[in-house]
């Protein structure tokens, strides 16, 4: 969706489509990280290298300096997009389309990338990748780094406009959680178990279509995939669908500000 | 492959087989960049913005402070990558790689970049993508269109590999065409078009099942796919296997210098 401007637009069910899409993006992402090992140079804290100006690790300087540029052609603009590094972004060139927001301005508060990095460099990469360095593939396993985690921050932060679908669909029943500050009352009204087990299903399925080897030979024996399909499966109920009710939780409890 | 520094790993099988993984790059990549449409705007020489200090286009701008962030994490090092602003690329801080060289000091000569970058924008965005402007999304789609002109650039340039390995195959053969300087004896040399036809109706088979909708309920009606197949075919058939072998040539014209 690239303009909410109508309200119309703003279904459970475009909501719904695009998270499903985004489901691809992800596991395309994903295969294309874990052809590389760990490479534990890249996020090694400070780095062994020296990088002027710049006390963090490699990867956290490329991915800083790739949100400034970003930024600049207005990606933050976009109530899609959230930075990893909020602080001293340019501003954009672009001025910004013309939308009526769809969401609370509190919104722009809800930030979970934080745990998002943490995750994917403390147990995700560990949980997918061989275990070694190949530093002659730095750059390129982190250029797949960048966009494999905005596609899991987008995933995760679409929780923002699940949240205000959902108020909007049944603002009494969350008007009473928000004002007594409930959240896991609130947790537990966002929760559909079966909806969640169905997600499961459908990435694993995704994860092996994906992940197959295609050959012209029909008959080619059975290769192991280029991602186990239990884990894509393990990715989204351990991670990507708590983070995003996480969000959710998170705008909510701000809604009425 | 990381490093060719064991000249018994360059075999035309393991090129061969890095060539039929990176179908699965391109593929993947194209597929993420035309969900958006053409984006023009990106594209347009000069910039309607205003980027201080800098006369082309945004697009230019985003993959040119790309590249040399890149080329910092020593990306350039590796005799795999080419970049497509090659000047005053920033040095790495990344030593390079104790391998033995692979290619003939020639080989950094051979750069056919520029000839991507205007198919791209001209003939492949038009043939694939809607035209039109999504101006909340140049920042992703530039994103994508970073990535994938990385992957073409990769595999075209894989022809440098490619050359290298049928020249030492076959050195009597080629070395009369070289010291005559004869492309086409060259061209003819290295085209066989059984082996094209086969990658055509791979990449093919490829793009129909990443590009496909997958759903939990099998029997669901079949729905259009989310690149064209057939012109998937026709993007290796008129610009990358053609490319391809254009680096080919030029390597090996290099080759006895």
């Amino acid at each position: 969706m690239t303009c909410h401007g109508d309200d119309n637009k703003l279904s459970l069910d475009s909501i719904r489509d695009s998270l499903i899409r985004q489901e691809d993006t992800i596991i395309f992402n994903l295969i294309e990280r874990i052809k590389f090992p760990t490479n534990p140079t890249l996020y090694k804290q400070p780095s062994s290298f020296n990088i002027s100006g710049f006390s963090g690790s490699l990867f956290q300087y490329l991915f800083q300096e790739t949100e400034a540029l970003q930024s600049k052609v207005g990606r933050y603009i976009s109530p899609e997009e959230n930075p990893f590094f909020p602080n001293n972004l340019p501003d954009s060139i672009i001025p910004p389309t013309k939308c009526t927001p769809v969401l609370h301005s509190a919104a722009e508060s809800v930030n979970v990338n934080e745990k998002i990095l943490d995750v994917y460099i403390n147990q995700m990469l560990p949980l997918f990748c061989t275990e070694a360095d190949d530093i002659g593939n730095l750059a390129t396993t982190a250029a797949c780094d960048i966009q494999l985690l905005q596609a899991l921050s987008r995933r995760i932060h679409y929780g923002k406009f699940v949240a205000e679908v959902k108020f909007r669909d049944c603002t009494d029943e969350y008007k009473q959680f928000i004002l007594a500050q409930d959240r896991d009352a609130l947790m537990k009204l966002l929760t559909f178990e079966a909806v969640e087990e169905m997600v499961k299903k459908r990435v694993a399925k995704k994860a092996g279509v994906f992940g197959q080897e295609v050959t012209l030979n029909d008959s080619a024996k059975e290769v192991k995939g280029k991602v186990d399909p239990s884990l894509v499966s393990r990715l989204y109920d351990e991670w990507i669908m708590p983070l995003t009710k996480l969000v959710e939780v998170e705008y909510l409890l701000r809604r009425l500000d």
